[in-house]
């Protein structure tokens, strides 16, 4: 793909930037100029590839490398912003989270660095932070912010290569993805998952099992603990932002799971029951627990614990399988918060909406508040061809709850891979799920954007209404289309004609 | 549009019968046929087009004229089905709606006629079923059955004609639409909807207010109650199941309603407020209301109560001109219920996700728990080209909460009127939302699919899993680009290839 700048920008936006005092801290944000001479300034996920000033051609600029360069250099040495969050250290991180969950806003009730810092010391929040991925701009992970959304992309054995998944990621960054999964099972994963962290700004995850297994051949029996291990090395090395890791998947969750109406749903969970049950023995992942978080905690590497027995159908939902996973999640992340490595907890999957909030409010309970991160919930099994509405609908109900981080889903869940305009529309599906729950959990920067829109509706401002919405390309067209067909463009709402209009009506009635 | 029968039939789908054994009610289902051996029966929105022994070339069967003629013939003469209600009478129209209900499903917890007939005698329940819409197959709305959806249609001054409105009707109705309004305000309005009509086996809706403006020339200072109750006679006589009137909307809510952020969004709430603004005077459908009820009484024409004060932004969620105009018609409801005029309230709109609680409770107090028909509500305003996304999420979440209908939004909400491909998506999108609800609020009928889905997922019985699937085409059509484009078809999903399927990996522990 052509990474030049102007291919994540959108109209009539720039880059403008919000400075701390001290000159420290410089958080990008998009300005938004609109038509009645106001502007807004909106979250913005795009980096340096929407400033003019910045050259990209050579790699995206190393935000974080001074910082961590300190630590490095320190007498001290580095640490995870757990282990500073814990001493109550503010780190630059900390303070540039801060300012990009605000938005702009001014007043009270704002998201404050020492929030974010307590959040974090109690694992209440993660802020995703390889030292090896110093191109990534922090981004804070918690249920008192905004919610954030993952978009996986990577290739499988049967489709897609390198260049096409950079072109995904920055395409997924565009519409708003606030974290990147590389999910790559097939050939040039290392190279794949190299162009990605280097052409990224924002925190990239992965699931190692899926090379650790690659190297094994694409046999689970010749899958062992070195091997997994080595993989995590490499992918730390590399800058791999957080790991999802199925350490919680135990033998006696078994025979539950194959039960089910669907069994194993999970990839990585289903790879490591199998290794269990080939080789008779514990969860790899689980018994070397403590040495996996001695090597995390060196590059502040975030675990993704790994819900290997989410329900792949609303038969299986709440299941014991699963909560007893959940219970052992809950174990290995007071695990990691004793040795300072950020946790976040994966969640479902199919669930029924009357099934959800007993989902979030055990992993509250079990997970001692640590970020939930969930894949829908999608609340029906028969949305094949629209599962990124079935889990729009849960996602937006579960993030309301509480959960954190939303995976988004695309139309082609249980079909085949998304093509580009899948991860858009998935995407953008999935802030609207997310922004929907900043709004019902009162995020104080979140409703600015819809009051601007509404002002911009009952003032026929249609290049704002475009603007402001999460697709203003897809805005703009669907609207051009009508414009095209009939030749009106005014002062009514092309739905109903300049007659029937009731935003022109109440205007008349006020004399407007 | 070719109305032959093919083109509402969806694959591998066979129209099925159950007759009560008096041979009086035949209610018409659509059979499933499974890889398996197995079937499933589906609730079935497409009447006799589905049904190859039926010749449809001259029109619609008049499936309910026998049961008019013998009323009309009878020493009592016709009433309504709330009348009937009233007096413990079960219709034959009461016993075909609790079969189609069930689904074909056995056991208990299931669908009964008493049940229905005591809902509608409540005013808990309405069957829309005017006596000169004889093609109209019987259907029932109501907090205790399968939450239904509507599809609205219509030309504009800027769009359509009468051919494409037709076979936009049909079209929604092959996707799942349980009913269709005629929101027509342009030419040609008596005949677009004449067709409509004798081509409809489902309930038929309009907001009579469009026409009668129409003939006061388009001008609201010309606008009289004598033009607009002649409208409602010639409706009525057409058959029309179910007029939108906007009767609560009075005078005294018209001042909160010009400070609102978006003012009045309901086109028939913005006329019917210039008019009173124009006039000085009262509302006319809310001054003629007995004389309204005394003629649709008369037709068995339901009210379908407009909220003209909807909220048209988060901002103006819940505020005293909604919750104001909502009270009047709950007032308004029981006028109805004492003259046997079936009721249905419309309801809102924008309201961010935690104020619909509120709405769907204020709702059952003040309407006495009259049978609430919402227009999403949509969960955000800057979803402008995905607001079929925004409002399904609001959608399943009030119509857990008890609404009885949905009506669709489609993508082009806000920016243009939709074409047939988004009538489509809007129409299967807010079937998963109405069918989410259904399970969470545990409609004995509604999970078998959903299981039939699942287990077709672990068989990797591809063919019943498109079939299973709302849209079984859309389905079919995304995997079969991957089998296109991989050559795979086999005993793994798609997405993940041999080596990473879930699905198999958990099969080869159980050695199934």
């Amino acid at each position: 793909m052509d990474t030049k700048k102007t291919d994540l920008s959108l109209p009539d936006s720039k880059k403008t930037y919000i400075t701390t005092a001290d000159g420290d801290v410089k958080v990008g944000m998009r300005r938004l100029d609109l038509q009645n001479g106001e502007h807004i300034t909106l979250y913005d996920t795009t980096g340096a590839y929407t400033d003019p000033d910045i050259d990209t051609s050579n790699g995206l600029p190393k935000l974080k490398e001074r910082w961590n360069n300190a630590r490095m250099n320190s007498s001290e040495g580095f640490h995870t912003q757990l282990w500073y969050a814990k001493r109550g250290i503010i780190t630059p991180e900390m303070r540039y989270v801060a300012i990009r969950e605000n938005q702009g806003a001014e007043g009270e009730n704002l998201i404050t660095p020492e929030m974010v810092c307590e959040d974090i010391a109690k694992g209440h929040a993660v802020l995703p932070s390889n030292r090896c991925h110093p191109e990534c701009e922090p981004m804070i992970i918690g249920s008192r912010y905004l919610v954030k959304i993952n978009a996986n992309i990577g290739n499988s054995a049967l489709g897609s290569d390198t260049d096409k998944e950079v072109e995904k990621a920055l395409w997924a960054i565009k519409w708003g993805a606030d974290t990147v999964m590389d999910l790559s099972t097939g050939k040039n994963i290392h190279a794949t998952r190299e162009a990605i962290l280097r052409a990224t700004p924002v925190p990239i995850g992965t699931v190692p099992l899926y090379q650790a297994l690659e190297k094994a051949g694409g046999k689970v029996e010749n899958l062992t603990w070195e091997l997994f291990y080595d993989t995590l090395v490499e992918q730390c090395e590399q800058g791999v932002d957080y790991f999802t890791i199925h350490a919680g998947l135990l033998r006696e969750h078994i025979e539950a799971a194959t039960r089910r109406t669907t069994g194993i749903v999970s990839r990585g969970g289903s790879i490591m029951a199998k290794w269990m049950s080939l080789n008779n023995c514990e969860n790899f992942a689980y018994t070397h627990f403590e040495e996996i978080c001695e090597l995390m905690r060196r590059y502040d590497v975030a675990f993704s614990l790994g819900d290997g027995l989410r329900p792949g159908s609303l038969a299986d939902a709440n299941d014991a399988a699963q909560f007893g996973e959940l219970d052992t999640l809950g174990r290995l992340q007071q695990i990691a918060l004793a040795n300072d490595v950020q946790t976040i907890i994966e969640g479902p999957g199919h669930v029924p909406m009357q099934m959800i909030k007993e989902n979030m409010t055990r992993q509250i309970e079990s997970c001692h508040g640590a970020p939930f991160y969930t894949l829908g919930p999608l609340v029906s099994d028969i949305g094949a061809g629209y599962d990124h509405i079935t889990s729009a609908i849960g996602g937006a109900m579960i993030a309301w709850m509480g959960t954190s981080m939303l995976c988004y889903v695309t139309c082609k869940e249980h079909l085949s891979l998304p093509d580009q305009n899948d991860v858009r529309e998935g995407v953008v599906t999935f802030k609207l799920a997310a922004h929907a729950a900043d709004i019902a959990k009162g995020h104080p920067a979140a409703m600015a954007r819809d009051n601007a829109m509404s002002k911009a509706r009952y003032q026929f401002r249609w290049r704002d209404q475009f603007n402001l919405s999460l697709d203003p390309e897809k805005a703009r067209e669907y609207h051009s289309e009508m414009i095209k067909n009939t030749g009106h463009d005014n002062e009514f709402c092309a739905m109903c004609g300049p007659d029937f209009c009731a935003m022109r009506i109440t205007k008349s009635i006020k004399n407007e």
